[in-house]
């Protein structure tokens, strides 16, 4: 890589960690830029016009270019790596576990963590109070699906770790911070282990 | 390929006709099987057990492997095609805009199509109800992103169609059913038409 990468981030984000933890594994070295995504620092107009018009973190930079969106970056840093698995079928499939940790684990163990932790219940509107009940069941519904995914099995895909693993990793394993119970989930307790045992793991708050 | 893909589907959604559209494109031929959500085909315990445990569609069968999420079905059949970027950046660059889907745009503007279109608003639950003004102004947010990010430029990603076109495109384009005015945003109408006009192209009701 010509460039040293930049990882725009909020870090307490398990999204940025994403990001970080794949370029751990990796061993390829980022430059790190906070912003307080409470004070609005990613909404400024300067941030929207260079960074990100989408107003969110993680972006990954790379020279001029800039990559949002949490999963795409960890593919661009993992691109050509043994975290990528090398056919059509085992690409596929790893994709979809990163769609899916986007579409139903992320919008419910995450948004759960980030409204009980950061913003505060007391906070929330109305209508975010009356969504928490649908996501505690969504998040209990993923959870499981990934515990019996796992029963009998290393890693998401294939038998070695991948993008995968360390995508859905990163909010699995500070859900009880959202009041999820992992002791309910034998298998994705032992697998969570089994990441933090990989060689050149950072922990989140690193 | 060695076997006949499988699409298991419910063809009015967007997310399956992704895969439809993909294929076409790339003169692969598809097996279809039709399941209809609003019977709940897709949450029998046979489905689950076989298709999807998470009870979802579309799910793409290659011989006796199954790949649920629509993008990551894109993904499989558009490997090694000139529909994903060759490079690091572009490969990246393309998941970025499909995780974006996934995350800030069917959310809001194909979940508004399906309540609106096939549950009606009248069968809504209050929490669904109240959520409908927040995805609405979500929608047209992810709308404008795009509008803008086309300024100038014909595709989502260099200057060649890519999947990110065609995940974007699958529920932009019927947008209007979900009471979205597209002729508020000239560049993504443009994009549509540019769209339809390739070799090749299949409407969602084919």
């Amino acid at each position: 890589m010509a460039d040293k990468p930049v990882l725009h981030e909020y870090s307490p984000s398990g999204n940025c960690y994403k990001v970080r933890l794949t370029a751990a594994l990796l061993k390829i070295p980022l430059e790190r830029r906070e912003y307080d995504i409470t004070k609005g620092e990613t909404r400024t107009p300067g941030f929207l016009r260079e960074i990100n018009a989408n107003g969110r973190i993680p972006v990954l930079q790379i020279g001029d270019r800039f990559i949002p969106e949490s999963n795409a970056a960890c593919h661009y840093l993992a691109d050509g790596s043994a975290l990528i698995p090398a056919t059509a079928y085992g690409h596929a499939d790893m994709l979809r576990w990163m769609f899916w940790e986007q579409y139903n684990h992320e919008p419910n163990i995450a948004t759960l963590r980030f409204w009980m932790g950061t913003v505060g219940v007391e906070n929330l509107s109305q209508v975010q109070r009356l969504q928490m009940a649908g996501k505690r069941e969504a998040g209990e519904a993923a959870l499981k699906l990934m515990d019996e995914h796992l029963g009998g099995r290393e890693w998401f895909v294939g038998d070695m770790i991948s993008l995968a693993d360390i995508c859905l990793f990163a909010y699995t394993h500070v859900a009880g911070e959202a009041d999820f119970d992992l002791s309910g989930y034998p298998a994705v307790a032992a697998w969570i282990e089994r990441l933090k045992a990989q060689p050149n793991y950072v922990p989140m708050e690193a």
